[in-house]
């Protein structure tokens, strides 16, 4: 079997062990006679699935008893109108913090629907730091203050979350997401797209407190509510099956490695290895600030950018994949999530660093 | 390998073949290295996967070139929404014809958001006929005319469509997708959640007339316009990539057994051997008129209601799964979608007979 090390930001590398499991369960699924994706949702051997995985988020994020988890469709990009469509009140501004592409994304679709202040940004700098947000001064009446705790294309990610009082903080988690502990109770909701920490794509976890879904008005569409899918435990409709399935065994996976403070020493441990060829370079040039670097995404530069079609070249020749960098950023990046081994990132490294050798 | 007879209204059973071939390639999609959920939506690999399944849509349903094909997420329920939010127009009315329970989840939706009317209704016989619509008087000024091509519950079908002139005509074919030639260009928009005939759960498949996504206004947000997909090739956001693949592979079985016309053939030998045991019988009663009985999904009853319960427990004792019918209907279905497979069909013939024979 062929096996490239995948540094694709989203979708992106999964556990070979889950993929396995997947593969072996495919055409039978618990004894069931039929695969998981051909099963009806409303059968016992899905209940199963869907509850025991819900339980094991509650249980790794240690989610208190006044919040949901929701599994929905659609990633981030649906979550964006969502979310001021559901926590819309009189007079309340959306407030948003903007680090980045996907926080425009955010920021845009709360301005369709209302009044949105954009209360910190990191464009002055192309986005490569997050913002000071000690001082941060947020309207009392806002409806809820926005951010995006990881920013993939320049691979900044918020090592602490703003105090907002008693206005909801909402987070899109999407690309951070299980890489680390969090204390739920801090948030109103977290949301994250499964694809680049949690599994396949077209899906969209979801955490709120529970009252914060109760005040949605009558005019919402039945689907968009959030109310909606906590009343009826992700079962409104027809899930995204396969998806949730797979994501429950990552889930499982991450329980036998100890949870998500093992998984963040790994994390932790991953990033220093790129970051330290980098700091140790002349050729490397890190994109974001160190204090706000990512231990998801590694962005770099070069000194010399005529070497960058070859870099990106002999990457590939070597099984490296998906290193070339956002357009708008330029450069690499290597996406490193929870499922990327250890062993990829160290066959990076000594790549990067034979690379700069030969081209001295 | 333990596989039984499936008989689930959807989720429900796959061809064989493809989740054999699904199952091979899990691992290493196309020599990539990678599998098809871990690779970027914006990479070759991907692109030229779903560019290839649209155009085999394109092929297999004969679709003009003024439509587009979209691969959205959320099955039909958010489409319910989706219609009117995208069809508004200044003093239009949402128009529907009410077959059963997803007409009224739909027609429930469009309420939310103006006045709706429905111009045709077989809620007087729980919903266990088509309503003759030949002389069916449609408002000149309509936004669209929405049916509902096949209804699961009662097990009824649209064996013709009703002329709407120059009012859009919108078909939710979920439960009848791909199971026989249609004529597109008679319908505005056409959409199905993959999940019955098609592919997995959590995939929308959408063919909507390219200038019916012009009109939206800007006040809807971006992820909900028809527009926004049409414009980015359903690439607007991560789609979910894995039920794509898959549904890519079960419409290129369908090209190889010959198409849609000779799936309709083998629909419609299916469906006989059911009925004729039903129309033979003292014991089974069929729930649809015959004139609007399905060919995706038989139901019927029993006679002797007494035997229902041993009816249930002798099917699964002999693997034959999910024939208990929907609450609101009781009795039985069998949903014979297309990956149903004729031996199966039989089998259940067989099982029937014989249960009636003993229990004379």
């Amino acid at each position: 079997m062929h096996r490239v090390a995948n540094f694709y930001a989203g979708p992106s590398t999964l556990p070979l062990d889950v993929l396995e499991e997947i593969q072996k369960d495919l055409l039978d699924f618990n004894n069931t006679g039929m695969s998981i994706i051909e099963i009806s949702h409303r059968s016992k051997a899905f209940s199963k699935m869907i509850t025991e995985t819900e339980q094991d988020f509650r249980e790794i994020l240690n989610i208190p008893d006044d919040y949901a988890v929701l599994f929905m469709q659609g990633g981030a990009s649906i979550q964006f109108p969502l979310i001021p469509m559901n926590l819309k009140k009189d007079g309340g501004k959306f407030t948003y913090i903007n680090t980045g592409a996907w926080s425009k994304k955010a920021i845009k679709e709360a301005q369709i629907q209302g009044e949105t202040e954009v209360l910190a940004s990191s464009e002055d700098k192309n986005f490569s730091y997050i913002p000071d947000l000690k001082n941060l001064q947020i309207p009392e009446n806002a409806a809820y203050l926005h951010i995006t705790s990881n920013n993939t294309i320049a691979g900044t990610q918020y090592h602490a979350f703003p105090e907002t009082g008693a206005v909801p903080l909402v987070a899109d988690m999407s690309s951070d997401f299980l890489s680390r502990p969090i204390d739920v109770s801090r948030f109103g909701i977290i949301y994250a797209g499964a694809q680049k920490n949690v599994g396949p794509s077209g899906l969209g976890i979801v955490i709120i407190r529970k009252d914060l879904a109760e005040q949605v008005e009558e005019t919402v569409p039945t689907f968009f509510r959030y109310k909606t899918h906590v009343d009826k435990n992700s079962l409104f409709n027809t899930p995204n099956s396969f998806a949730i399935y797979a994501v429950g065994l990552v889930v499982k996976r991450l329980k036998k490695l100890g949870g998500l403070e093992a998984m963040a020493k790994i994390n932790e441990e991953k990033a220093k290895i790129l970051y330290d060829v980098i700091d140790n370079s002349s050729l490397y040039q890190g994109v974001a600030d160190k204090n706000s670097r990512s231990l998801m995404n590694v962005t770099f530069t070069l000194s010399n950018s005529d070497l960058e079609a070859k870099l990106l070249e002999e990457s590939i020749a070597n099984d490296l994949i998906g290193i070339k960098g956002h357009r708008s950023v330029g450069g690499f990046r290597a996406s490193i999530y929870n499922a990327q081994s250890i062993e990829n990132v160290k066959k990076l490294a000594v790549f990067l660093q034979n690379f700069e050798n030969k081209n001295k």
